[in-house]
């Protein structure tokens, strides 16, 4: 799977949050891993709409990374939006270049989440507030991935970046993020890299804490499955 | 009320629907409208944010004004937002520069309205899709207005059109533009203001046409009213 990650941040280089997921992504094992920064490569905010989408063309899945400033995306990426998706590309007769591909989106967001509900400080879900981008998913064609929001990533622990770092590649590696089964055959596959050398301090240990909890995660759905099996048999 | 329109369109002189609102204000009995095209304000995209505070500061109604291209607002609309709705001006600590202010949206709109609902080619309400601007209202502590949405301009009859007038210049100035009271008066101030010997031709008809359907809206509210007391008796 070739994924297509298209940043969209006014200033990028003073964003802690993007500099991080950026970086994750050196790791020489993330091939088929395409950076897309929009503001750096079109500083004057002349979009090159013929680039863009060949560009489109040439991945399977499609990821908006911006922080979400006023429940949107930056003026580049609406500007992107409205010049590269056209009709007979997108949409409308003969549309369908983007049908099938996957649409996700990486949302910084500088309010907690506990906020995003309502009753709550900004009264809307971020499922309801990305409505326009599930519409777009569905005007294309495109399969809408759930979304990995980062909220107050500036505020976050050094073990919960390192848990988001996990989170971020398999997102944008993994033909299915959420499942188990991906997530575990990432993992053996991340570890089977690893030379046993290095298999020593917080890493090790980190990357140990992680497979105890995927197997952890593994032996609850078993367990699960076995009590609808015996349910079956009362 | 002083409104304030704030218009957003990457092409306006090129968009009849834009063309034919801006037209429907130079009507002299409508002051206190503020016209302001961005585009046109700042070509080369460059936001005067105190200019645009200020502005803000002297009306009482903020209409967003903008063709509803993927859902959302053209990307100057969204740089003006990120740029001018700035924390303590419109939210955080002593941010209350927008409370208890309007906030309406005049969208044009491509599609059909009944492609706007599950199930149709959209897929998503107009509601559902507004919520960011509905969220930004609540965090600004401004009162969202329902929007007025023109689908399809360029395919309405001559009378769809002199109607649509109507609603979006009842829309700019009236405080409550659904109420019945609110647009009888509005229509019998705008009667008063005509002189006599204009009231011949279509024109006239038209107007009256109106009224009428006015009338009749209030007599079907009196009726149910009526209804409703009768019930109370039985």
């Amino acid at each position: 799977m070739n994924t297509l990650i298209i940043i969209s941040h006014p200033e990028m280089d003073e964003s802690s949050s993007q500099q991080f997921l950026v970086q994750s992504l050196s790791d020489p094992s993330l091939e088929n891993v395409t950076i897309h920064p929009l503001e750096k490569t079109y500083p004057d905010g002349i979009i090159d709409v013929k680039k863009e989408q060949q560009l489109l063309r040439e991945h399977d899945r499609i990821i908006f990374q911006f922080p979400f400033y006023w429940y949107s995306s930056p003026p580049l990426l609406k500007k992107w939006q409205d010049e590269v998706l056209t009709e007979h590309f997108a949409f409308g007769y003969r549309g369908n270049k983007l049908k099938n591909k996957e649409l996700g989106l990486v949302l910084s967001i500088g309010v907690a989440e506990k906020d995003y509900q309502a009753g709550g400080q900004e009264g809307f879900s971020i499922s309801e507030l990305t409505k326009p981008f599930q519409a777009m998913a569905k005007k294309t064609g495109m399969t809408y991935v759930k979304p990995l929001s980062i909220f107050q990533f500036p505020y976050k622990s050094e073990r919960d970046k390192m848990t988001l770092l996990i989170a971020y590649q398999q997102y944008v590696t993994l033909s299915k993020p959420d499942a188990l089964k991906s997530r575990e055959e990432w993992l053996v596959n991340r570890l089977e890299d690893i030379s046993y050398e290095t298999l020593t301090g917080e890493n090790a240990v980190f990357i140990i804490d992680q497979v105890v909890e995927l197997i952890e995660d593994n032996r609850m759905e078993l367990d699960e499955l076995r009590m609808h099996i015996n349910n079956f048999h009362d």
